[in-house]
């Protein structure tokens, strides 16, 4: 505490990422990075920004990299907004398209960072609960506020279809409805065909997860160009320049290798059905996820125990202190190699 | 506009930075970055980090860097914060020391980003006038207002001495005080040996400059940890991870080449003053600066002619539409042979 404090940040609750050890000696389960490393052409891309013009500003609208995602998602490069992670982009929504006192409501159980965003813009919210099986259903939202839902949802990994996101669309018909698909790419259905049909419809994705590229902090937004143009000027009122000369070149260069993304995610979605096996095999519940984790729970031992007994193995994965769910563990899926020593450890564990 | 914009973004008028050309024709003295290309030791940092790790998020409190900052300014690793460019440092400063409502105040020219940030945040602006000879008097604030301040100011490059600095330091001892020292390295006095004096200053640097790195987004701020803290909550309410594991690593070096940035630092103090000389030969007013530009003006030939004249003999130059500076035009220090050119080129447009 310190006396030039706002009241904001004296109230807040700072949202806590998943540990990132310093040493290597971790299978690192817990933060839903990619276990493969980028295409090849994102790192040649890198290389060639090395060069003394690193001490030019970077392109402050980005357009190489907006026209490389308009180019993959047939959009419009005015229909397609990038920032410092989808965080950021995520962060933005809040004070471009949400009054102070204006209300938001997302699922009871999803990102732990959509409440805090609201906080430090106070935007109020309210939750809609999801259904006893984790599902989240579009009746149970409230009228009158904007919504922001995860899809596949964090951290059950569970995704609705097109079908549901439209009820949502249709019944909210005065209200933004804000998808975060930051795990899209593994095995879920996209939203992002209805922006031409949806005016109140903005798709939020990133590059940290099916593009193999959290180290380097590229997210995007596409919806119409009047929500683009809403998020720019925030932008333009926060920061010029949020992404750097060599993000904007590795993500542009990443878009570029359809091959080897398709791939990659393919070979997640493979691993992970493998491990949802392994689990079941040994007893857990296991939720059905379109996501690179799976959320897991075994009722004789309590998620935190477990989480505890996984790190002295070597393995970290993610526990979430919150009631309904504090007996499950998040676990990313790693390399095929990896979640097979996963499952040894947890066998010994749980003999 | 679209239905969906808040109050907010309905009304700021967002900052507009200096034009970045896609192609190289033109000699860009508009950005005040930095004429000569980062240290070795940048570009080799940079190469080492091309790796399969960039699928891994970067250091969330990006200790290495704070670590290296604390060394050469000889503080500790707390009393220092790193961003996504100083821009990002000085916006979260608006939610972290003020409550919407709360007024700061700033001199009336200095760098046009300052009333975006507070319009953004919902805080009130209150302007201190500056001396006839554009000068800034701790004086001329108004009390009870928390204070930001340029030093050297922006676009004028004039520095107050750390005398003054300290009498706005005890004058508005309730308030804090917020240095902007984006162009400190070119001669002028640094704030950051009064931080254990005084716990209401906080001194706001960036690597643009003169780290030679505008292209990467990294700035910093410094004050006691109180302070630091309260920037790191609006961090983590915001975004986990704002710098990558590039910039991370490229800044630190930059910070360890202390050689190189005094070298360079110098180079351009003395094309400053051979400049400065060159216009004043011509019958420019010049204002005395301590930053990487001048600023510049002529009885003779308004100035946005003059930007529109060295443009079309390729030379970008900044001009700002404020009616007490009109006349005049901001121009970056370049390589000296840069401008012996400028010096040349103007000589044939003022014949």
């Amino acid at each position: 505490m310190n006396r030039f404090w706002s009241n904001t940040i004296r109230n807040i609750s700072p949202y806590i990422p998943g540990e990132q050890p310093r040493d290597k000696k971790y299978i690192k389960l817990n933060t839903n990075e990619n276990p493969y490393p980028p295409s090849q052409r994102v790192l040649d891309a890198i290389r060639l920004e090395v060069t003394g013009d690193v001490r030019l500003y970077p392109d402050p609208e980005a357009v190489g990299l907006k026209t490389a995602l308009a180019g993959f998602y047939g959009l419009r490069a005015e229909e397609v907004f990038v920032g410092n992670g989808s965080d950021e982009v995520l962060a933005f929504c809040f004070p471009a398209f949400f009054n102070p006192g204006d209300t938001i409501s997302f699922p009871e159980i999803t990102y732990s960072f959509f409440p805090v965003y609201a906080e430090l813009f106070g935007v109020k919210c309210k939750t809609a609960p999801l259904n006893d099986d984790f599902s989240v259903s579009a009746e149970n939202f409230p009228p009158d506020a904007g919504i922001i839902l995860a899809n596949p949802n964090a951290p059950t990994g569970m995704a609705i279809g097109l079908d549901q996101v439209e009820i949502l669309l249709n019944r909210f018909s005065q209200s933004l409805v804000i998808v975060d698909e930051a795990y899209i790419d593994f095995g879920a259905q996209s939203a992002v065909p209805l922006i031409n049909k949806y005016e109140n419809l903005l798709v939020v994705q990133t590059f940290s997860k099916s593009r193999c590229m959290a180290g380097l902090r590229v997210g995007y937004a596409m919806g119409n160009p009047g929500l683009v143009e809403g998020l720019e000027r925030v932008k333009n009122s926060f920061n010029s320049y949020t992404l750097d000369r060599i993000a904007q070149k590795a993500a542009a260069a990443a878009v570029e290798d359809r091959e080897y993304f398709t791939e990659t995610c393919q070979r997640i979605i493979n691993t992970r059905e493998n491990t949802a096996v392994g689990l079941m095999e040994l007893g857990f519940k296991v939720l059905p996820s379109k996501s690179n984790f799976l959320f897991a729970a075994h009722e004789k031992i309590p998620g935190e125990a477990l989480l505890f007994k996984l790190r002295e193995a070597g393995i970290l994965v993610r526990h979430f202190k919150k009631p309904e769910i504090e007996n499950w563990l998040r676990i990313s899926i790693g390399t095929e190699e990896e979640m097979e020593i996963f499952i040894e450890k947890l066998k010994d564990i749980m003999i």
